[in-house]
């Protein structure tokens, strides 16, 4: 079968392919074929060799949807056939992060998902929501669940608030999906009108731009009669986090997402601003939460965004294109010949 | 002015008419000349005589909607005309309920708004919905604010998890309406194929018929593939409460609301089979909570269900309607002349 | 090596001594050698045969300490040698229960602890505590952690509020020490004058005789200045919940514990009674539960309360004396020869 | 009576003595007697000139303690003579802040408790706790309270959890004695030996100099056995954010507080270190927080730490001192003349 590894050119399609035999599952684990892929920044980055502790020769990749091949000894939750999903953190099953659950990336501080066959722990994949084809369900494990997460701090999401999203990166899209599930407003920023069109398409109600608005914190308040946002998916990029401040109600709830790398600074002070506002640096999410944001896929029939499908022979052009960062909702990768 | 007292008969009617001067608010009062007025189970009580501690003379009802005639010394939140709505517990602003908050309950503990203009401290009434009519804001104070805890528990309302509703009361129908905004799926329960009809139409995926099914928690169970509802409204009549908790799912938030009067007996033991749940005692909400209430209810153009107006010629009609107790939504009477 | 399995006589010592060879652990696995074990209500209505479900030839017990003997593949976590206690639900590691997490009690729906090795999964164990002996640590898993919820609720029990505890059972005696411990005032009831100075010697500020005082919830409510208390474990026996509502301060939170059997009646309407109170179903709790309580014995060098300690000798005795159900704290019974 | 005003000198020092006539309560007010106020470091920033937005002629302090001498038309809650403690936020009662209780703060927004006598609304104080004498009790309303909610977050304190304090300032203190209340371990930070060993007999486990050791963050994970905190108490000073979120457990909370001025700047890449991490803003808190604070106060007789009392004839003594900044606990000024 074919197997694919970071090479160590650093090149934004650096992986190498390999081939190797299937491989077979062990007590407690199940052999799952890999159907479909999808990218995210972290993923990026450890091909491009810029991700900490990152090496050649990984197989990368966290996020894929497969079918059960086989089942290993006393394995009783799957049988062959059966629909799946990875997920990002397999050791995290409920409950708050551990430091046990976060040693363990596939794609990142294991080998992931980019080869056809993977052998798995049977706790370590979710059922697919059937109304989802391969590459929908291959979005969801760390851009789904991460977006599902705004509706999960200790204050809840109520219908009537306002959630602010930035960006049209997956997670944000998530993010606004289900804060429109929930019965939120929400308020976008995107630099594009073509993508503020498709993000009032979506149900945001209105689309501040970045570019022509640096002070877009403000211009949230403003678009919220002056109350500002309730909860905010916060992306970690230059500046962001101060307007997010700015554009925070009394008491609301800012979810750090995003990139530990090349961070531009920021004054502490600002975190003073928002009186009564929580922060909190989300972890993806567990496979409780997974689960519960199935059920409101399944329930709501939603389908995640792709801003683009390619088959197998054209991983490294999904690379390069994903490294461009001008996406629309995920990038994904079909793994059938017949994709 | 009309207003109109409790005159001790006993009879679902038994209320009279007096005459006095319009009142003017003192410092830190409101005067609101009442335009509608909506029927809870509790009034029916008050006006009958069979609610503990009631007593002949009483000015009932908890809930009204009108206009701002008059403000006194020291009022910066309201200029005359604004359209408010009164609360259940006026006492109580935000936070925990607490005994200062309980004592005070118009139309029970308290005059109420059966009459044409009310006196009120300046925080014991919020700003109508402007989307809502006079009737529609008058469902909101005691029906529409206990609805609405369905989504305030320790447990929130996911979207996709499933809330389970009882009868066709008012509660029942604004937690119904509140549970969908929140993009939960729900189960009601009703013995009328007709009402069952109107459930769906709003959003019931499931109507159970309680009489034909007396072990009706099965079948709420049955009906959700067997994991039971997530979230319950439990209006404590006759048995429901054993059959609510069989319908609940490992972990259930269960939301007592209702009556303690001439209760059927329940073993306890079964408090103890639903593992993992937790039930709530709920006290219709405090200001905090109606004004959140509101951000939704505007945000969505959600409106009451209405089962039937009158106008203020028709008040004794309208109780004794009320007492029949077989209505779908909420009973309310028009106070203007006009209306 | 020795097994004790129900002997289906319906005796409350109906037990019998078998003979095996020493198991050995499989993959993920871990053998353990029982030192102590102790023993819950739930234990003496299995081997009395009264507990629904329950069948002869069972293993007993559900709570041990032991040795960790011999690890199977892949097993990181432990090394011959290590001290470990066992959980109540081994397949419940953190996070809200779950129905597959309810299915697996050893000495209950599986095998228990009463053999002299036991394997177990790696992860249905958690260190013991390095200040308690063999049998102290045994009484943690279902007791112990049981009593440790009193802290987890939803509301959090703050230093200068009010716990009340019942009885002097295992469960009650572990949630006076860790409300004390949290810096809470503490109430608890009991019929006999040495068992209350015993109590009020842990730290308990009233201790009130339920028999000569029948109305005791009121009396609760008067040792407390008319307030109620802010936390209640409630036992479930007859009548107790029924005071335990009228001892409660307006929001308090009741954590329901105990044994859905020959249960008394109580009017629902008594619920209905404690304005803003939430009940909550408690079901042991899980392994990061078990961790948490652990670093706080640890910390305050906390030691479970032993009523009596029983030599591998007379198990008989213990089971037939644990039956008399009179004791002050746990009952323990150790299987090495020489203890 | 004596009222202090800003003089507007920009001095640490800069009040002026004026004198008024003796001023009756209003409806719904009460007359206050101020027996001893205390300093906070907002108070110094406002005399010296350095608070945005403060002016010439406020009467400054926010936290003081007094008798009741007369109380308004109406005012059922207080009698003359009744001991009460002023709130930092006099409009905010209960539930989460809101834009309209930030808008009112003794001593920065309005003016203060420096006066003799001062008019109050009757719900702006709460009682006094018993056992503290009138300095005692001046402490409590902003470093008492704000000290307080390192147990009130959304992750509460369990028994055997790490909280870490910085400093000797009157919060850190606060909060050292709650977190040791509720069964906490505390961990230190201060950079004299003398104050290390008066943290150390207050119950910290650990005192860790920072300067000495710039990368304390570290030094707390080392500590703690390489867990790090659970808690932390984050003041805001240069490089403190850093080092506090470097200490912090996965998982952990951090309750930010302190003073947005002078900020030195942090990559914001720091905050998404904390996986799991959450972060408040605390804003002092409400007065159903105060009375639950008073309830631990009285039941654990705990008495606040004074650095240093000043009479009536030493206030300018007094800022002056306050303004070195190197006291442990509180400063106070009893305005009695024979105190």
């Amino acid at each position: 079968m074919k197997i694919y590894r970071t090479d160590g050119s650093g090149r934004p399609d650096g992986i190498r392919l390999t081939e190797a035999a299937v491989p077979r599952p062990g007590p407690g684990e199940i052999a799952v074929r890999m159907r479909a892929v999808s990218l995210n920044y972290l993923d990026l980055k450890v091909i491009a060799g810029t991700f900490p502790g990152g090496r050649s020769g990984l197989v990368p990749l966290s996020d894929g949807a497969g079918e059960v091949l086989e089942t290993g000894a006393g394995v009783a939750a799957w049988s062959a056939g059966d629909r799946v999903v990875t997920t990002f953190f397999p050791r995290w099953q409920a409950g708050p992060i551990t430091e046990a659950a976060r040693a363990v990336i596939p794609g990142s501080t294991a080998d992931g998902v980019l080869q056809e066959v993977v052998i798995l722990r049977e706790d370590a994949v979710v059922a697919a929501p059937a109304h989802l084809d391969w590459g929908q369900a291959a979005c969801l494990p760390c851009a789904g669940l991460t977006g599902w997460q705004v509706l999960t701090g200790a204050r809840p999401v109520l219908p009537g608030e306002i959630v602010l999203v930035q960006g049209t990166g997956g997670v944000s899209l998530f993010a606004l999906q289900f804060a429109r599930a929930a019965g939120a407003r929400v308020i976008a920023t995107s630099s594009s009108p073509a993508k503020a069109g498709r993000l009032r398409a979506m149900g945001a109600e209105a689309v501040i731009d970045y570019r022509q608005t640096p002070d877009w914190g403000d211009a949230v308040r403003r678009a919220t009669g002056g109350q500002g946002a309730d909860h905010i998916i916060e992306i970690g990029e230059a500046g962001t986090l101060e307007q997010a401040i700015r554009a925070a109600a009394t008491g609301a709830q800012i979810n750090l997402i995003g990139r530990p790398v090349g961070a531009p600074r920021v004054d502490p002070a600002i975190l003073m601003l928002a009186m009564g506002a929580s922060y909190r640096r989300i972890a993806v999410g567990n496979q409780a939460d997974f689960k519960a944001m199935n059920r409101a896929l399944s329930a709501l029939r939603i389908e995640p965004v792709i801003d683009r499908r390619f088959g197998p022979q054209a991983i490294s052009e999904a690379l390069r294109y994903g490294a461009e960062r001008g996406q629309f909702g995920k990038i994904v990768i079909h793994l059938d010949e017949d994709a």
